[in-house]
């Protein structure tokens, strides 16, 4: 009778952990909370009409359709019974366990002050990011209406929180909309009028690369039309604008990218976690006094030879599922277990059309042949041939025309 | 200086009518609730994950982006001044005009039983496609996680109601999903498990078609495993199932296709308007006593060489449109406009892959053949290379693979 693994979490950790140990003799059931595994990494692109949802995202189900020994389920975690080895589900249900694997990722942090949420989205799931467009072309939209240029200004200015690498994509993807691509199909509205805001707490932006790339994405993005404010950390945000040091910014449009935290469950497990509510873990990801459940991906806090933990990055979360579905199914002892070494093969973002920043192995590239390395990377990550071809096929047609494939606003305008 | 011309309605009638006065001295507006060109004939296929919305929608703007002449407004109208010559919008604003031309569509009639519509949706906009797609998958997944194959029957359970081109193409779709497609992704529910009923109150299906189309479609339907019921009307529909004569079917998920109604803007022109609330539009389709302002597609009555009135099928609004562009530009008084006369080059409805029944100037064609003219017809008329592109690429793909493409519920699983 074989082995139950639970993994809860359908992202990259949860995913490269079951793909370990599909067709073998565990019973391996993933739960998550939509029947969806996202590519993260270009969920920028939905939120600013470039991609659509089916693009980026695959069900779970359908990645492991032939791999029997695989169940998914739809549903939500609220708690975890060490004592009878079981999870328990929202819907009442519980889920016995031999080997549990937490991946629940990360959410977005306000710091506190929850009530930002409400104005400033995240951009962790497809849901956000469809609001997300629905607020960039609505904005749009309501500003062509307005005759006075003084009234419509706040309709065409955006604020981007946060100078990390999905800030620096959002802010670079929201210029190129409301700078060059989509202008020519406006009457009233013109690309001089829009103002892009990139506000950044700390003193520079692309704080996790080396010199000289955080100055080149700089100056990338100021060729783009975004103003970068360093050195302001957001003192409000309300409904109509964003307080920073010195002055409000009156406009509807503010993006938060500021700030992660692990998912709540963790708190759950009661182990230590660090400030950003991530799980401390032991070299092989298992919790401190339980050697048989284990914390990965964004959620977990793992040290690296320097003793500093691991950024919450899309390879680092891969690597740690490949790690523990390996020793899983070599049925390894706790005392036979390697510790996780984590391998940087490099670290990318990209800023608008055809430039990017990438530090591969500590050699540097910029510009031009850094986006299509970035592109070239990324599809090859994409899950599924068929998402590979769509992301390819609208990529290209992309730079062809400059124009955005999906600029949709599904829901029936509101007065 | 340029005449006003107003179209009401970004669909087809609106757009072809749109396109004769592109780059015309004419200033065009096109006003729309949504921001989009919808390809309804295909809508079906977004609401079973066969295909993204994206796929079948275009921005309007995009459309008409070289067309300096055409404006278009997010906006819906409230009302038609006829003395003042101006539409009103909720925003406030108003439009003048020197020709009106209203094209708003139409909706689903429930008959006067507006409760129905919270349990039975329509497919006419995108909105509602992504809510009955979310419906059919998240049911599937409630299903898969009962035991009891009696508790979980009615999640199984699905019921069309409506035997035109709509319905039929509906419960085709959800059998290929339900029994064939997608049943290897799950491991507890099987394809035998699911019943698709097609409701139809009326003595046959699809009653727009001539013998032996119907029988055919029919045929095929109860090849996939659709059952049709026919000579029963609903007598209610309940948040938990359906009552026709004689069975209280259970199940939560009941799509509706059985009627429609003109969108309720034309009554705000206090002109004679048929059962199903359309105009009673003049052979110009301008609307009596008035010469500039007109009527086209699905909430216009027109008359065809019979008396009978037109359907609302994608063809007639696109002739209408041309139709009513041409005269336009051609700057004809009303005296000098010839009557407007339909050109029925066929219809032809799909029933799941590979099959349809067509009938193309009285050429009565089935089967394989009629489903891949059925395909070549709907990507020719569909807007833009890219958008032609995308679904000839995700039809292959299906065709090949058995796979639907896009199954995606955004939402997070609500408990």
């Amino acid at each position: 009778m074989g082995k139950n693994v639970i993994i809860v979490g359908g992202g990259f950790a949860g995913i490269s952990a079951a793909k370990k140990l599909a067709e073998s003799d565990f019973n391996v059931t993933i739960v998550d909370k939509t029947n969806h595994h996202l590519f993260q990494p270009l969920l920028y692109q939905v939120a600013t009409a470039a991609l659509s949802p089916g693009d980026i995202a695959m069900p779970i189900r359908g990645i492991f359709t032939k791999q029997k020994n695989v169940t998914v389920v739809l549903g939500e975690v609220t708690g975890i019974d060490k004592e009878s080895r079981r999870v328990h589900l929202k819907n009442g249900s519980n889920l016995p366990f031999h080997y549990l694997i937490l991946a629940p990722g990360a959410q977005y942090n306000y710091f506190g002050n929850d009530s930002w949420k409400e104005h400033a989205p995240g951009l962790k799931t497809l849901s956000d990011a469809l609001k997300i467009r629905e607020r960039i072309l609505f904005s749009l939209e309501k500003a062509e209406q307005i005759i006075d240029p003084a009234k419509r200004k706040p309709f065409l200015t955006y604020v981007v929180i946060g100078g990390g690498p999905t800030g620096v994509e959002m802010a670079g993807s929201i210029a190129e909309i409301a700078k060059r691509s989509m202008m020519r199909d406006f009457r009233n509205i013109k690309p001089e009028e829009t103002q892009i805001y990139l506000v950044e707490a700390a003193g520079r932006i692309l704080n996790g690369f080396d010199e000289p790339l955080p100055e080149k994405g700089l100056k990338t993005l100021k060729n783009m039309g975004v103003e970068v404010l360093l050195n302001l950390p957001v003192q409000e945000i309300k409904k109509n604008g964003v307080q920073v040091d010195g002055q409000f910014i009156e406009t509807p449009n503010v993006i938060w990218g500021a700030g992660v935290k692990a998912s709540p469950l963790i708190q759950k497990l009661g182990v230590e976690i660090d400030r950003m509510g991530r799980a401390m873990v032991e070299p092989d990801l298992s919790i401190p006094g339980d050697d048989y459940i284990f914390v990965a991906g964004d959620a977990a806090h793992v040290k690296d030879e320097d003793g500093n933990p691991l950024p919450g990055l899309a390879p680092v979360a891969m690597q740690q599922g490949k790690y523990l579905g390996n020793f899983i199914k070599n049925g390894q002892k706790p005392s036979q277990r390697k510790p996780f070494r984590y391998v940087d093969k490099g670290t990318m973002a990209t800023i608008g059309r055809a430039k990017a920043v990438a530090d591969i192995r500590g050699f540097k590239f910029s510009g031009f042949f850094a986006w299509l390395m970035w592109g070239l990377i990324h599809i090859f990550f994409l899950i599924g041939f068929r998402n590979r071809f769509r992301v390819f096929a609208e990529w290209i047609w992309h730079y062809i025309t400059f124009k955005r494939g999906v600029r949709l606003i599904a829901k029936e305008e509101e007065g």
